[in-house]
Parts: C-alpha cells; sequence; structure tokens
C-alpha cells in the first residue's frame, strides 16, 4: 500500500467553464506505482469545483444554465455587500457542488463510464490560474 | 493495510428511482479482510448518482419532485437538440448529486447514522443494467 | 501506510448554522503519526451535510438562502405527511449537499485554498449535538 501525490494545472478563461481533465488523471494514474486504488481530487479553492459529465457540448451549455437559474448571478448576496467582488454565486455554487471527487482505478485504467469524464468547473468571475491535487492510494 | 475491490449491480426500472444498497455493502464490508477503513463507492455513468438518505416512501417521492423543481425535465437542454434521446435533464441531475461517495466504518460496520442509508439514485428516462464499483481501504 | 480514526464533537443551535471544523481537523491531522494522505469526513445523519466555503459573514447568510430558495421550507413534502416533524426540506437539503467530504494533506498540513474552510451544514429544525467521524490514510 502506498500514497502517491500529485498536481494537475489548469488555467480558465471565463465563468462557467467546464475542463475535461480526465486525459491528466489517467496520465498520472499509468506512470504511477499503483495497480489498484482510488484517485481523490480536490480543488483548494472556494469558487470552483470538481464533478463528472459527458463531456460535449450541448451539456457544457446546459449544466451552467441550470446552475444560473438555480443561483443567479444577478440574485442578492450579502457576500456582495461586503467585499463587492461580483462573485457571491461563484461561492454557493462551489459549496454546492463540492471541491472534491474520488475515482477508482483498476489495472491503472480510470473505472469511469463510456461517456463520463472528470471535469473542473470555474465558477469564479475572472480567469484564473488553477491547481488540482491528486492523491492516489492502493497498492 | 490492504485495498479490496468488489461490484454492486443493481436493476432499475424508472427515472427517480431510489434504491437502498446498505445492505449489499455491509455484506462486501463483513465479508472482507479490512476491519477499520473507508469503503469507497463510484457509479461508472453520467445519468446516475450516489447520495445518502433517510430511505422512507415520503422522502423517495420527495427528492425527485425537488429536482424536477431545480432540473425541470421539459426544460430547455442543448443536449436534447443534439442528441434527442430525452435525458438532458438526467445528466445535469446526475453531475449536480455526484457518482461518489465515501463512508467510513469499525469493526466491519458501517458507521452510518440510525435513519441513513446509501442510496443509488438513476435519473435516466429508460430502466438501465447498473454496476457500483465499491473499493474498501484500511487495515 | 496506516489508517487513523477519530471524531469531532459539534453542537448545533438551529437550522442553517455553518460551524468552520477546519481548526478541530487540523489539530487531529497535526497530532496523528500519518506525514502525507487524505483525511475523510462523514455524517452519521440524514439532515446534516459537510463542504467547504470561505468563512464569512455573508456567505454564512447566502448559502442558507439559497438553499430556501431552492427546497423551500414551506414547500409540500411527503416525508412531512407521514412523519409530521417538520423537517422534510432538511433531509432533502442533506442529501443535496452530500454526508461526506475528503481533503488531502501533505507535512501534516491540510491543502485548503487561503478563503477555504471546511464546514458543518445543520439542516434540521431543532438544536443538535453532532458527531463527525474522522479517518485519515496515508502514510
Amino acid at each position: 500500500m502506498t500514497v502517491e501525490s500529485h498536481i494537475v494545472r489548469v488555467e480558465t478563461q471565463r465563468e462557467g467553464e467546464i475542463l475535461d481533465i480526465t486525459h491528466q488523471v489517467q496520465t498520472i494514474v499509468e506512470n504511477g506505482t499503483i495497480k489498484n486504488g482510488v484517485v481523490f481530487l480536490f480543488v483548494p479553492g472556494s469558487t470552483a469545483a470538481l464533478t463528472t459529465i459527458e463531456y460535449e457540448p450541448g451539456l457544457l451549455a446546459d449544466f451552467p444554465s441550470i446552475l444560473e437559474r438555480m443561483v443567479p448571478r444577478n440574485g442578492s448576496y450579502e457576500h456582495e455587500r461586503r467585499w463587492h467582488d461580483g462573485n457571491g454565486h461563484s461561492h454557493v455554487r462551489a459549496s454546492l457542488i463540492g471541491p472534491d471527487i474520488s475515482v477508482p482505478f483498476e489495472g491503472k485504467k480510470l473505472m469511469l463510464g463510456t461517456w463520463q469524464q472528470i471535469v473542473f468547473v470555474e465558477f469564479d468571475v475572472r480567469p484564473r490560474d488553477r491547481t488540482v491535487i491528486v492523491h492516489s492510494i492502493g497498492e
């Protein structure tokens, strides 16, 4: 049993951007020494999140669109009244989706569905350089 | 320390179906060699999710009902305009709830609350044969 | 590789209360024998949840406020018609946010963002004594 620690870096351009990081995570797992285990991903930050989705253009529009419906950008936020940085809704959306995800792997291959990708979701209102922490645990 | 890998199979009949898989997961943990650790569950697929809930008939109606309110079936989805498979809302709901859950155990017993069950939630619009991947890590 | 098990206790006063448990989790990690790994938190209960948030008074109002918008307290719940305990919305909110979160650490330090705290969210309608289970896995 061992634990291995890596980082995936992503650059985002805009609010609502969804980036497919499956390939980077798969590469980390392939280059590691662990054959069977679980990979744990975490975003250090309070305005971005991780989940899985079928990575196709339709859903890349639909997912942010539903989040805008549930947590409107132009809603009334106490965060905005205190900090005036225009991203109250970004924080709420990030807490709702969550900063972590875990994916099992076997024979160094992520056990995702055929149409399922691991994605980074940018909720902040400006471009960001982001880091995703990737820990693999297994044997 | 060791890692053990198993599978739970479920058959779903309809959209919004919630299946209690606690017993299957508890049985896997009991039959394993690990006494104390964490069990990691993952759905390989982009139209289903895992969470916990008090498994009683009221909430089995309320949870899908709120999801219909938040992510309406008859909403406007780009996914639908491209693929015409009628499940744009299913994908969005699955990404929102998430495909993974982790539950600790001690003395081979899941540390759930008294009224808390591990559930598989089907969001797709047709019956599906589903697999849940179960990894236990501990000693 | 080893697994360590601890508990964090919190007392909540009211529905929608958000408690910062980062310091308690950091102390557990610091006092443990594991240098690098992942800490897994879980709430045994079906009316509370765990997530991360920037812990400042604005968002402590905004997050419950958006949840009230998405899952209204005075909505119509089958759970209420059966059990009359006034917390149908609490259960639905808890299943939506989820009972678990995992956070990586290195050199016994949680790898959180600068403005990111681990929080316990009380959704039940009465004060509760709560337990959060904390498992660390690593080496």
